[in-house]
C-alpha cells in the first residue's frame, strides 16, 4: 500500500508517518520509484505500536526508539526480554535530599518485606523512590500506608500478567507483549483508578 | 528567601524556576528591588507540586497550569474537587475505527457490570477506551480478561484513597491530595507492577 493508505488504515497523519520514518521508528518502505514507496502489514503493526508508546504511554521519540531497539535485540533470557520494558521508565535525575534517601530506604524495605526478587538495575526502583520522595516533600506522608495496598495489588496483577507473557510462542512476541502490557496496563490502571475513585466518592457523598 | 535559595531548597535549577514564573505556574515573588524578589514557603511548596506534576506525572506545561487553576477554583462540591483531577488526563483525539467503537462499548459494559457511578464527563472513560482499542489493534485481544483484574484492584484501592482525601480538613487540601494521589499513585503503581512482574517471572524461571 502507499503512504496514503497506511495513513488511512492507522489514522496517523502522513506528515507524522514521514517524521517517524526520518526518526527510524518505522522501517523504510520498498521503493517502487524514486518518489514512491510501498508499505506492508508490518508497517501497519509497527505504526500502531509506536502510536501506543507515544500517544498512550507518553514516551519521548528517543525512549520509543530505545524500546524498539531493545525489543529487536531480545534473546531467550528473562533479563534480555525485560530490558525493553526497562527502557519505558523515564530515568530521573533525583534531587538527593533527605526525602529521597528516606524513600530509597523505604523501597528497599518494601522489596525485602515482600520477598521480591528485583534487580538493582530495575529502573522502577528509582521511579518508585522518586514518587515516595514527593509524598514527603509535599507533606503527604500520611499517604505512605497506601503503598502496601498498591504493592499487594501489583503482586496479584503480576501473576496474571506474567501468565500472558509466558503464553506467547516466541521471544519477539513475549517482548512485545511485555512492553504493550506495561504501557497500556499503566494507562488502564490510571483510568480505572480515576473512575473507581469518582464512583466511591459519589456513593459516599450521596449517603445520608 | 532569594531565588538561589529557592533553587537550593528544591533542587530545581534557577532557569527552570524563571521559566515557571513566566509561564505562571509559580506566583511572582515579592519585589524588594527592581531586580530582586523574595520567595516564601508557599513558593517552595508550589514548586514541588509543579515538579511532581511535570517530572513524575509527565504533564505538559499547559496541562499543569490547568490543573493548578482548577485546584484554586475548587469549591465544596464533589464535582468541583474532581475537576482538577480530570485535567490530569491528557485528552486523546481518538482514531474512531472499529476497535475504538468496540472499546467504548466495553467501557460502558464494565461500568454497568461494576455498578460504578461515573459521569460521562470523566475523561478516564476515553483514556481507558483508547488503551483497550490499542490492545485490539495490536492483536493482544487475549489481554482483555486482565481488565477485570485491574478493575477489581482499582476498586479496592479507591476505598483507601477516598478515605485519605475525605480526611483532609478543607477543600484546598482535598483537591491537592486528590491531584497528588492521582499523579504519584500512577507512578507508584507503574513502578510496583514492573517490580512485581520481574519478581514473579524470576521466580518462575528459577523453578525446576
Amino acid at each position: 500500500m502507499r503512504i496514503a493508505e497506511l495513513s488511512q488504515r492507522t489514522g496517523v497523519p502522513i506528515p507524522t508517518i514521514k517524521f517517524y520514518l526520518r526518526e527510524h521508528l518505522l522501517p523504510p518502505g520498498e521503493l517502487t520509484s524514486p518518489n514512491q514507496a510501498q508499505y506492508g502489514e508490518t508497517h501497519v503493526h509497527r505504526l500502531r505500536l509506536v502510536r501506543a508508546l507515544v500517544e498512550v504511554g507518553g514516551l519521548s521519540i528517543s525512549a520509543t526508539r530505545e524500546v524498539l531497539t531493545r525489543m529487536r535485540a531480545a534473546t531467550n533470557t528473562l533479563h534480555s526480554i525485560g530490558k525493553a520494558q526497562f527502557a519505558i521508565a523515564d530515568p530521573v535525575e533525583p534531587h538527593e535530599d533527605e526525602a529521597w534517601h528516606d524513600a530509597v530506604r523505604r523501597v528497599d524495605e518494601l522489596v525485602a518485606e515482600r520477598g521480591w526478587q528485583v534487580r538493582d538495575s530495575n529502573p522502577a526502583r528509582a521511579s518508585l523512590a522518586e514518587a515516595l520522595a514527593y509524598l514527603t516533600r509535599l507533606g503527604h506522608g500520611d499517604l505512605f500506608p497506601l503503598l502496601r495496598h498498591y504493592a499487594s495489588a501489583a503482586e496479584l496483577l503480576a501473576v496474571s500478567e506474567v501468565d500472558v507473557v509466558l503464553s506467547r510462542e516466541n521471544v519477539d512476541s513475549m517482548s512485545e507483549t511485555l512492553v504493550t502490557m506495561s504501557v497500556l496496563g499503566d494507562a488502564m490502571m490510571s483510568a480505572l483508578r480515576m473512575m473507581a475513585q469518582e464512583s466511591d466518592a459519589t456513593r459516599r457523598f450521596e449517603e445520608p
